[in-house]
């Protein structure tokens, strides 16, 4: 069983990017530039967007943090990103979820200029990416393509199956893993909530991708000898044996599973940290696209 | 088994968007209003823009075509869609495809008003669509659609399969029916080109909409007993049968499943029917959506 290191295939994206962006400062061009808009103070949005930031730094990208007050209108939300949208210094813009409930969190992620999505979240870059066309991949499916890519997993006539249809995760994947690219070319299959014989559809997968946020869902017995797994989903329990009294765990039972799977991400370590690299590679691709 | 009478429900759809159009007239509102534009002289599409045309009579909706020579350039296209997406007395717009080979089909998509692209090709449609957000459906999965619906074909919880990927029937259809709608929450899995074992993930299928382009291509023991097929696929062969000397046959063997599947379209008469009375309704719906 190989582990999917994405905490090591993160870091090396990373240093890949700073070396682009140094050589990119030697052609005289400026500095990819990601503005992300916090609004209000919800603990785990802040931490989300200061390693979004730091990441911004460690890579050699100028960033802009807008932090705004909870109770801002929508109307003064929409007037912020169009000058952003407007602000050519800027690449890449993200407003971080959720939004507090009076805002409209489809008419914001609308607003966004598609050129500066590198979220990916516009109907516009999904209908693209749909489409197999030039478009902003949202980042963790975006991180799970690069997991497979580069560890040269075979995608191609594999069943490939989904568990989960959520619009930032389990439904795009899906599709990128149906298109004809590579990796991609998978026999897809979505499975969700109102999905029967979850464990027989399961066990028909050489690629199995589980978004579903139920922790310790995926077990032994609903999997085929070799699969390979990406565990998307992280769920905070107690525990007694860590120092802070908890722990992350994913939605794959880890120990159960290991020695039926060729492949595994880990969680904590696995897809999550790709997420903030793919981030950045859409900003780099943002920055350079306007060159 | 039941045949899906495509005919019959294409003709229904009309009847219910004529009595509609007669109590828009009634309230003093203007008829729909569809352009279709024909480049060159193709004769299948010259068939088919004269049979939106003529559906469009039958509806009571006023229609413009707008024939345009073989040679002309795509900037004169482009300045053409413009026209008229500027033209306030016209709500929808079709381009019939396929385009002369100068001319870049997904520029000339791209240029069609999203408000009133009735085919629901346009980038923007398709990731709308893609996010369950309201949007215009391309005319034939929008067909499978509402024949499922009105044959009340329980789809929540199936497993469909779809064979083909192609990006106006394949992928929305299987996208579609794995939505969080009614019709739609099934168990989908989409098969293509470089899918292997197809046989069996087939006779998976409780649901098997099928659109290939391969005649006959499905058989008997590809298939559960109780399967509801829906065949889109459409090829002209040769026969000694009939008059003209062809006919058309679709993706599916008829006569060898018609015993195994409860619900069946046939070829012709079934989803073909179906594809305009959606591109009626969709115009509709655009016509509406400006009041």
């Amino acid at each position: 069983m190989i582990i999917l290191d994405g905490k090591k295939t993160s870091s090396d994206i990373k240093n890949e990017i700073a070396a682009e962006v140094i050589s990119l400062i030697d052609k005289g061009m400026k500095k990819p530039h990601l503005a992300a808009i916090l609004v209000g103070d919800n603990g785990a949005s802040e931490t989300y967007v200061n390693a979004k930031v730091k990441a911004c730094n460690r890579v050699g990208y100028d960033s802009t943090l807008v932090r705004l007050d909870e109770n801002i209108t929508e109307e003064f939300l929409v007037k912020e990103i169009i000058k952003i949208n407007k602000n050519d210094s800027i690449d890449g813009l993200i407003v971080q979820l959720p939004l507090p409930k009076h805002i409209n969190e489809k008419k914001i992620i609308n607003t966004i200029s598609v050129e500066k999505d590198v979220d990916g979240f516009h109907p516009l870059n999904i209908g693209n990416m749909t489409l197999n066309l030039p478009s902003f991949i949202p980042a963790t499916p975006a991180g799970i393509l690069e997991l497979l890519d580069r560890y040269k997993i075979e995608t191609l006539g594999k069943n490939c199956v989904v568990l989960g249809r959520s619009h930032i995760v389990g439904l795009p994947i899906s599709i990128l893993m149906a298109r004809n690219n590579q990796p991609g070319n998978s026999t897809v299959t979505i499975v969700h909530s109102k999905s029967k014989n979850i464990k027989d559809i399961c066990r028909k997968a050489d690629i199995l991708i589980v978004a579903l946020g139920i922790a310790n869902f995926v077990t032994k017995d609903m999997l085929k000898e070799g699969v390979c797994i990406i565990d998307v989903g992280i769920t905070r329990v107690k525990s007694d044996k860590t120092k802070s009294g908890w722990k992350l765990i994913g939605d794959v039972d880890f120990e159960n599973v290991r020695d039926t799977c060729s492949y595994i991400t880990p969680v904590p370590g696995g897809v999550g940290p790709m997420t903030i690299a793919m981030l950045l590679k859409n900003t780099l691709l943002a920055s350079k696209s306007k060159i």
